[in-house]
């Protein structure tokens, strides 16, 4: 067997759970995340989903309650050395400064992992009450970098990793996260790393000050890079640094992005393998925005909380998800979930191709349609997933040699889990509007 | 006579003075500007200069301490209403309040005027301190724009202009250098509106704002705005909003920039009028760069406090700018200038074409020269500027008939202030390397 | 009175006349051509509309045959020299190597004068049979740039400057039409300079070699260049070379077109003066398309002859152009001009502003209401046109200090030709969705 | 083991050759190809080297006669058919229109292959004839796309993939080819698809042509495509239809070069695979320049014949192409080259990383060093490669833990072709300055 690099260890194969973002914005409490937990436990966890992940701003005691959005200069909890402590407000208990070690240790109690979202930078709030580095003579005025702030939320500053100091307060993060039993992070305003070409200063510094302090922290953790689209020209350095970076900006229930996102894996296909997983985003199926309701109006009329994607096109991504390999990351209030969610979610041929294909690529595109096919690295089954792309009902076929395949074969149908009978020559598929079929030749 | 909007009456013709930042930096104090203004009375105040402008950072009270640039996240001085003071450490007569007031009234006691330099937004400071906007039930935080900043100096945040109070902040800084007795501002970080062109923010409204703030303020005041470059396509917004725009970034004693210059000088020639003057930068001559000596190892070595200009390269300069009637504000510590300055800055005939001249243009432009003409609108003579822009000696020449003349014509030579004899057909002048001739032809 | 330059001569107010493009695309014929002459001699004349010009791809003996675009490698009519005559398939009188010489005459004898297009550049045809340039030693493959070439037109190659023969070619041509009596050529491919900046290729250089080439041919002719957009930052190059030239790409009767044009008119407002004239496009009124009739199947169903711009919105280019002193030329075939066009065209007292308006400029500009003013050069009137960009009836208003007007004016509105009540502070007035008003003020 | 697509058979390692352009740019004639031919069969050809290459403009016959470059419209040698025949003049051989095919037997017959050069698109000289595309009722006029064109030859013009007759030119052509028995075909001005971004036609659909009309044509063939740099984000486009494409624009001896070579192989590593070869362009050693000596003085001075690098750069340029994996083909006149040259390019344990190595990817990168790690498909031995990229003499080392190593080694070094010390936990270099060292680990 080949011998791998410690950071891949962290993730074998792409990670699969739940955040709370789709359906809770930057404002989700302790009682949500476990009620997800809860529902992961019972209906997910057997067929391989285990990560509970808090999304942005648990540090901002206000989240939500003026806007859907983030306030400016929010007064964010901090620590005496400037380390954002999650809310009590929100997550009581984490109080008398105990931080998220106890909800950690409920969810670790369920047989689940634990995750949280951190924005690259230090507090502005630290920077101008010049508060200590933990373990240094550095204030964070002398690490923050004026300059390089994130365009759509204000809690940071970015770190200027020439100086004295910039290491050490990623060090104190990951030890305070390591203690609290953290085993994943996902860092936002990170990943893009050329959205603005003009700035003198790249996020990959601290991309690699963030890889070296969890290489130091002494936990396993998983390191997730946002938002995207990540550059590919850059995929070595997120190949060497990180194990799930994001391909797009974010993802919602929106047929045009998921369109969008064929493209993007067609860019992708070569750069995924065990410890490197390129990121589609959460999937936006059964309930989502259940905190935007509240502020409906002012939004301009009811929020749809119900994924508006089609039956057909939740099949269409996660068929293109599971072959391609991305994270698999839910973004419904699971508890909400109809039988056909569940049905999605835990199809055991689908999520076995995405546990074990290989060689994931493209094999034919047209603007109407697409095929994909992978290898099973286990029993060597061929997988092929077939997608109509257009807006009416088509058939997508595939010629057998174009796979590299010759004589006849067996053929199975993941999706409605039967056999068929046998193909020579090509393999085809009657498939609705926006719909998938993916097969399994022997 | 055509009647003129009242912003324009600020400024008939081309502002001149004298500014502290090519010597001085970040740093002046108060002797410094008041050295420079006592020269300014007794040499230049009979040939048309006036003004005395203090640049960037007066309210910082360590300024150029400990760099010769500024230092991240500085404490600058503020009064109750966030409002910077100038820092009574470097303006001893600002103490106890009083702001640039008593300043002021010494320079004005001169015959002279004096201008401040300020920049774009809020201060920071005032931001993460939750200070009250004067007259407003508003805080900083609550008007600033959280991403709107400078690149390069951290004083302050940009203004999200939608916000209640917004207007209140300028009106509030303008009423108090209207008491003051200013009579010319210098904004920083506000001209080149498109300089990060994907910025969903734009300069534009917070220009608005300073024009509205002045023409209710009480006081006549100069507007003039930095750094550039001005975007052409912007001129329109300019020429109603402010008095000088820059069209260049810094300028500074380097030919490379000066032949950049004729360049700018043809896209903005007809944008030339009273009231509306793109400005060319400061004129880098004499003595420079005083503030920069302490530091000069750690530059790399001692610092060039004179004029790396030839004397040829500052007569061009001093032709270029006077024809196309840029403002002009001396760059020297004017005490030590020596008699070439002195002479540079006070050949009356040149600044007769830069306070008289009209509908200055290129006439011819090579790689290797150039030609500029304007006519006096008072006596209807016509000013020919030659330029030898190679690195050897040459002679230039033009046609009378493509300048529009006819005839024979007499000459007069304004830069050695004697006649010569008429032409006819062509006027030609053999010149150094990098030096001009300037002709009124009657 | 200011003595002008030679090529300002030949245009000192705005040309006015009428183009074949918008009714009969590439493919106009000699009748269309007169009886659109014979129009203008009866109606329009007397208020000052004289050119007669005929569009793109006289020489092509096909065109519009099988579609209503260009053919690739068209087989244009070349005489021994490579210089493209009129086909007399389409110009009868062009036969025996006539070229344009009889119609020209003809429209000459109307009072009138005749315009030309032509492409920059040489025939590809000519290249590739290595025709002679005419009085030189050369052949057209060796002055030919083989990689400048239009990208929607197939018929020229740009020239190459530097080569032996490059002038000869464009002296040849107007010698041509110099002796055909030509009075106005129009040269596409040639106006945007900056269209593909990676190009090594710029087309500055035939600009200046055709005005050479116009100065040296013994005629009077206005030198129009097409398309647009010019490129601001090149204006001074414009001014010395050209007396018109497109600030838009091609014009059309759609609002979204026109609306922008009042950013085009923004951008250029400063560089109009007598000979120098930054150009709108047409004026899409009255009777467009004819030659779109017969393929109107295959462009997806029947073709709108008629303008569709609303009566207001024609009122609204009218006056937007007339205030800015675009030059005017009707696209519309003029026989077919209903009466609310013809009395468009025919106002005396807006043309009377188009003729001798000075310093036009805008003088406010919100995203619903804009307001432009100039002032006539004889007799000292302000001219002020109001415009209501909304969707929706609305009041638009001017207060007279922003003009730089005190006191009460009396007030014309040149649309409706009468004289309306005094007004003191400010000039309002309530326009229609679209619509517009003008104003004189003495 | 895996089945292949038929397209990926035609490379199952990357090919090695020697190619004519780096020392007869577009002037090799049969001698010189026939003289490299028999050195190759004797000197290199037992190591792996095969492919004996014409590159550009065989159908010219005044190439290289008045310049080193291209003429505008060279007078190309087509045939009835508009088919470029190899010009006589140049290429007795193929004389009566034997084309290329008495020459690849004399190549064949040595154990050779034998490859060509074309260019994207069909003649322009067949197009302003109208010549006929063979086996259709079309003309080249029809199928040419005017405004698709070479921006640095003018021989061709694209093909409006669109039209009938289109595939049927490229059909037409690989026929000859295949007739004449070549065995490799190198396709240019095709790669860098979107080199003009504002080209609404892409080459994309041409590289789909070409590919097509080799699966059609009876015969293995290998696609080659140039100029690079190729786009990162078409390489599923690539890898789908060709077999070797430039990740470069033209690599000479120059270290800037090389140095920029790095960050390439960085870019594609992951895009290498049997059939799929990221190309880093011919291998600028030896001779080099010889058609270029006539034109010395023009050039201005005398042309260094012999490779600009020393020796250390060939061994680190080696070095990287060949644990990258990338195409080897040799710039220099074979009989030429001295003991050095030939040694470099005989190395059988560097030759023999280049066929089985596997899975090559950066594992270390700095600006003053790099290092690469592949893996041997056969034996399992692990290939690190090292390089000094600083202009001094320094050591460079790599962590066996970051290789994903455990334990003690074995050491080779490959160049030194010598057994070293076993290490452990680290292994280390002294290297010159732009040097490098191979080593095999097991």
């Amino acid at each position: 067997m080949q011998e791998m690099k410690k950071k891949d260890l962290a993730a074998l194969t792409p990670p699969m759970g739940w955040n709370s973002w789709d359906c809770f914005g930057n404002a989700v409490n302790e009682g949500q995340l476990l009620a997800n937990a809860r529902y992961m436990k019972e209906y997910l966890l057997p067929f391989g989903w285990e990560y509970v992940v808090c999304d942005i701003q648990w540090s901002e005691p206000h989240a939500g309650e003026k806007e859907p959005y983030y306030d400016p200069f929010a007064p964010l909890l901090l620590d005496e050395y400037g380390r954002q402590l999650p809310a009590p407000e929100r997550f009581p208990s984490a109080k008398e400064g105990q931080g998220f070690r106890p909800l950690a240790e409920r969810i670790h109690e369920m047989g689940l992992k634990f995750g949280i979202h951190i924005m690259r930078g230090v507090p502005r709030l630290a920077v101008h009450r010049q508060l200590p580095v933990k373990g240094t003579d550095t204030t964070y005025d002398e690490i923050a970098h004026p300059s390089s702030i994130c365009r759509w939320n204000s809690d940071m500053y970015g770190i200027d990793y020439t100086k004295e100091g910039a290491q050490a307060y990623y060090d104190s993060i990951f030890e305070l996260y390591a203690a609290w039993g953290v085993d994943y992070v996902k860092v936002d305003d990170i990943c893009n790393t050329n959205a603005y070409p003009e700035d003198p200063y790249s996020a990959e510094r601290e991309i690699e000050m963030i890889r070296k302090a969890i290489d130091g922290c002494g936990r396993t953790m998983v390191l997730s890079l946002s938002p995207g689209p990540a550059v590919i020209g850059k995929a070595w350095h997120l190949r060497e640094n990180a194990n799930l970076w994001r391909v797009t900006d974010d993802f919602w229930d929106d047929w045009k992005l998921l369109l969008a996102m064929f493209e993007r894996c067609e860019v992708w296909e070569r750069q995924v393998s065990p410890g490197c997983w390129p990121d589609c985003d959460m999937l936006p199926v059964g309930r989502l925005r259940l905190n935007y309701v509240k502020w409906a109006e002012r939004l301009g009329g009811p929020v749809e909380t119900w994924t508006k994607f089609t039956e057909d096109e939740q099949v269409t991504m996660m068929s293109l998800w599971c072959i391609f390999r991305s994270p698999l990351m839910v973004g419904a209030h699971l508890p909400d979930n109809d039988e056909f969610t569940l049905r999605l979610l835990t199809n055991p041929e689908i999520l076995r191709m995405h546990r074990f294909g290989t060689d994931a690529h493209q094999v034919l595109r047209t603007p109407e349609s697409c095929a994909w096919m992978s290898r099973d690295a286990e029993n060597g089954a061929v997988y092929l997933a077939l997608f109509n792309l257009s807006d009416e009902r088509a058939a997508v076929s595939a010629e057998l040699e174009d796979l590299g395949l010759s004589g006849s074969r067996h053929v199975r149908d993941l999706w409605e889990r039967r056999t068929l009978a046998d193909v020579i020559g090509r393999i085809a598929a009657e498939l609705p509007a926006h719909g998938a079929a993916v097969f399994a030749l022997s």
